[in-house]
């Protein structure tokens, strides 16, 4: 393993979440070269050998400069260590320092929160265009990043961008986090689920498609409101809409705080597309404070799908070792 | 008027009231060395006019390398033009270029957001002892500032941390922006007041010595609650102790977003002190989530006062010189 000047700068990104861990070269202009997969297997301990012998086995075809690590948790400001993730076994586990031993030393390794990695994939080669941006992952939860002035915004404990857990409504639907009237609560595929199965239930007058996908597939989930969406069920469209109106209430109170240029939806319910964004934007505009004295922010797809946390990983740890902390 | 090098690189900050131009020189220590003031008069040119007097008043004693100005307003984010002031006659005007013109273009001019230049004061001067701030201003409204790693967060098109709108209530109170339910409609002296005044419209139990103060002194004002609460009065300790739980439930949803190492309390309210800190570390605790797994931010008093739009200017403008945008 060298490091690879001649490479044009290619770093490694690896994806640890609680399935598999997944990882990839990445060029210095975003592209994913080579990649590869394993399931993750339990413990800190292993779950560190097996990502050093995929950037072993990467590396050893692919010359890198620097290995980045996307978590599924709390990362410590240093970039260092996993402070808790609650999917993986790690608890103020070092991981950084650890596979850097496990690499024996040879190169950097960074270690980043899985949201904020796919983020910075956005903003550094999603082409969208812009110094400050929010992004919005909407899936079983709510995730995001926040890029101010070009830089990510990690907070003093590096738990910022917890963009989920903006209480919008007082005293509102239990949070998964244990709180009320988190974002996340409304705004998720959770929610939209939720809702569609409420309809199911109650035999709600138009929710007729919706009750076949689910009695022909064991219950209804997220997948069969987006099916019935395409099909262009009036029903489901409606609950698109509605649930992109949540996302742009929420929205508008993150962009009072960070100004985005632009605002990223990423997230498997964002390939529902125009009626899901057309509800953002609604809700965006009814509920931006002077919305009328001031740009509004564009709301564009995610550029990335899953391999956003590689790409924004191997980014970062290629600008870690041009701008050491 | 010249480049004082060695004047330890003092700076000049004026800020723009709706009733008075405050300006000082500011030496790189975060001491104002000269003070002076004038009444706003009316018109964009003649506040243009009335700042560059003060500035060339001032610096003819004290050589200064720069100016910063604070305005209560939305500023571009290149810092040159105020785009909307609600209290000051500016539209779209570039305040920055037409000072530096009335200066003679001797020195460096920039204009920066009031708040934003107060809650910069607080972090370079403040001794607060963090890398990441959250400053939360309690006055007619709710203000606020964010720094993020070291740098203020300023928004793509220089609207950030407008922490006042986040929307905390679903369809809540009345906000003057238009909105329904922002922080700023809870957590001000604005609603610190209106608490007091229905307390003694209703002639509430215990609410006597509101009664009296609001009786003499031709209505229920914020500093009478203040005095009663000084006093030891239960009623309005328990209306600070109240506002203080709204601000920390607020926090809550700033700190998931923000991840701020200290929380900066200013604004009249804020020297209060101990009941309504109180309120606010508990609102905070119950509301943040995942307060269990993080470090709690530090709460504590801003450290300057009015004079803090002065005191960021003039060290904002000290760094552009230094690091040009």
């Amino acid at each position: 393993m060298q490091i690879g000047q001649d490479e044009h700068r290619a770093a490694l990104g690896v994806d640890i979440g609680g399935t598999k861990i997944a990882a990839g070269v990445v060029d210095a202009g975003g592209r994913i070269v080579r990649r590869a997969e394993v399931p993750t297997p339990r413990g800190a301990d292993a779950i560190d050998r097996a990502t050093a012998d995929l950037c072993l086995s990467l590396a050893a075809t692919h010359p890198v400069e620097a290995v980045g690590i996307a978590v599924a948790g709390l990362v410590s400001s240093d970039r260092e260590t996993v402070m808790f993730a609650p999917n993986i076994h790690y608890r103020n586990h070092p991981i950084a320092a650890r596979v850097r031993a496990l690499l024996d030393d040879a190169m950097p390794v960074v270690v980043e929160n899985d949201a904020n990695a796919a983020g910075w994939a956005e903003f550094a080669h999603g082409g969208h265009g812009a110094s400050d941006m929010l992004m919005l992952t909407i899936g079983t939860g709510v995730g995001g990043a926040i890029v101010a002035d070009g830089r990510l915004l990690r907070g003093g404990c590096g738990a910022g961008a917890e963009v989920g857990h903006l209480q919008i409504v007082a005293e509102g639907e239990e949070c998964g986090c244990g709180q009320r009237g988190c974002f996340e609560a409304y705004a998720s595929g959770t929610a939209l689920e939720r809702h569609g199965v409420r309809a199911v239930e109650d035999r709600a007058p138009g929710a007729e498609r919706l009750t076949e996908l689910a009695h022909a597939d064991g219950g209804l989930r997220g997948r069969h409101i987006a099916q019935a969406a395409a099909e262009g069920d009036a029903f489901a469209l409606g609950l698109l809409d509605d649930l992109g109106e949540w996302i742009g209430r929420g929205a508008a109170s993150l962009v009072a705080v960070v100004d985005p240029d632009v605002i990223v939806i990423g997230g498997g319910v964002a390939s529902t597309g125009a009626p899901l964004f057309a509800g953002i934007e609604r809700g965006l505009r009814r509920h931006l404070t002077g919305a009328d004295h001031r740009p509004f922010p564009r709301i564009v797809p995610a550029t990335f799908g899953n391999e956003a946390g590689i790409l924004g990983a191997a980014d970062l740890a290629r600008a870690a070792v041009l701008t050491p902390a």
